[in-house]
């Protein structure tokens, strides 16, 4: 365990505003590769930390995501 | 135990507006699983923090939530 | 002991607005249990901290809350 | 004695607005018990830190209370 | 010593605004006892850190105190 | 593992306004490579870190990127 | 000598409003006792450290006084 | 690797407004030679940290770069 | 020398309102003493730090003193 | 390699008014010489950081200069 | 050399408003002594750091001084 | 190299008004002699950092300085 621990890490909050929603996280390290998929449906919300795992998480299907860079959706 | 304990992790706020909403806490680390399920009722309430167990929390039933980038609320 | 002790650890604040108002505690680690509850009776104001043992915590009943992300109530 | 001493702890202040008011100091730690108690009266005000010892403060009693998250009072 | 030594806790700021005014100096640690009155006489002003010793002051008489959630008085 | 781990990286939010947008991320170090490639269709996020492998990103297709130092679109 | 030199310490200012205004240092540690006692004139003024050995300030006489909390006079 | 990696270096974003925008990484260190050249199309937007091999971008053709200090245009 | 050298130290600034104003360092340390004593002329200006040697600055005669916790002026 | 690394200097941005402007960064050290020359046509901007061996730039000619002080012109 | 180097101390600004302006550095440590004089003749500006050696700095003729607690004239 | 390296160091710019404007650095340490000279010809621009080698810096001639505290003209 580290200094700065992994509970301390950055988060994304996401809702989906349809069924079906899918947020795909992706390994961190050398290789960028699908490592987790979880389905949301609508009106389902998700709170994500970035891990030791996931350095970037991918969003399909219309959702709400808050982020510390203000939030966005993509049901317009 | 480490230089910056568990303790001072960031945490959300989270409001039932039904019975049977659902928080489900999912494990960190290189497997993401269901490893915690916790049931509220209509107007409880939980603040709950991530931990070295938990980077992520899904949420199903309509619900209020409170994190650091905002509220949202699903039960539009 | 560590260099960030415990008694600097995030707190929460709740009045209780109705008697038999119920305050539970979940421990921390990789089972989430309860640990201990503590019952206020109307106006009854509790101040309580995240700790090694507690990274959640659950309420029952009426009562307003106050946090870090804002304030919050249940008995609307 | 640690890198972040006892004395940098969080406070909170309580105001007294009847005679008998009850402040309750709870223990950290897996037992979560009364380790002590104190009585104000009316106009009474305590200043009160988190401590090694001290993870919760319960007040019976109409009083105010003034936190970081803001100040409350139970005398409504 | 530490590498954050004790002059730079937290202080409050007390005013006196009667005779008699009493500041009691509760000790930290595992019992919480009166290790220190101090007494002001109207106008005097006190400023008090917390410190290893002291974890909670308790203040009887008609007072103003400053802190850093507000300034409060009970001469109301 | 380090003392700041990887997960406490800044990161960008990326939203496809048309089908095919490609996030492209560049090696860090000495010589400066495409290591991966993101495609993204219409209304689809992404929200990627820093991370030791990655110093640079390229967006190519037309996409709203919301950053430290505010929103840009390409789309005009 | 420490990490966070003395010379950091939390000072407060003091401007005497009469002839014969007292500052007293109390001391840190186990024994709250006067140390040292200042005289200031009517329009002198004094700006002083909490130390090492002063845990507490006293002041009799009119006096205006800056602290972290803000100013207080007690000549009204 | 260090206490503070490299991926929480500073970045600053880049939008072409033309064809051909050059991004020219200059190496750190006592000799300042161009190391890299990334060409972007019109709409193309590049987000790029300064790093271990990288003290300063040089940037020819019409483009919008946000930084720390403010956003500037090169098109007028 | 020290993690946080004497030059990072709290200074404050004097200007002289009358001619013979006079600046005096006190002791840090179990006993205060008047150490160093610097006479101001009308109009000249002194910025002084507090060191390992002053924990406590007096002033006579008539100046404006200006702090962290504003300005104040003894010539009213 | 240190604690704190090269790649989070300060940097500034500058961008070219007119063809021919010259930035010339000056040694870090005992003497301060010219060690690198840059030069810039109209529109071109450059953004560039102090580092281990440049600790002042010399400007010439019709630029724009973005700081952390603010921003300056030289074409008026 | 130390953690925090000498040539992040703090600065102030002097602009002489008349020939002669005088600027004397004063030592640090047990001993307080001029160290340095510096003559400012009309216009001239000087920036000043407080250094290992300097710990006050005395200001004759008229001059504008600008700090971190704000900006002063003596020529009024 | 030390934890906090020299670039990090604070940076003054200097605008020339006139032909001939002359920065002076001063040497840091127990003697305070000019150690470089610089000459900077009408809308030439310097940003310089105070270094391991410069506590102060002198300005002759028509100039604008950008600073923490400010900017400063003497043109006036």
């Amino acid at each position: 365990m580290t200094d700065q621990p992994s509970y301390t890490g950055e988060y994304i909050v996401i809702k989906a505003l349809e069924n079906g929603v899918t947020i795909i996280g992706l390994t961190r390290g050398r290789d960028t590769k699908f490592h987790h998929t979880e389905k949301l449906d609508k009106g389902e919300i998700m709170v994500a930390q970035f891990t030791e795992h996931t350095s970037a998480i991918k969003l399909r299907g219309k959702a709400e995501v808050m982020t510390r860079h203000g939030s966005i959706r993509n049901d317009d």
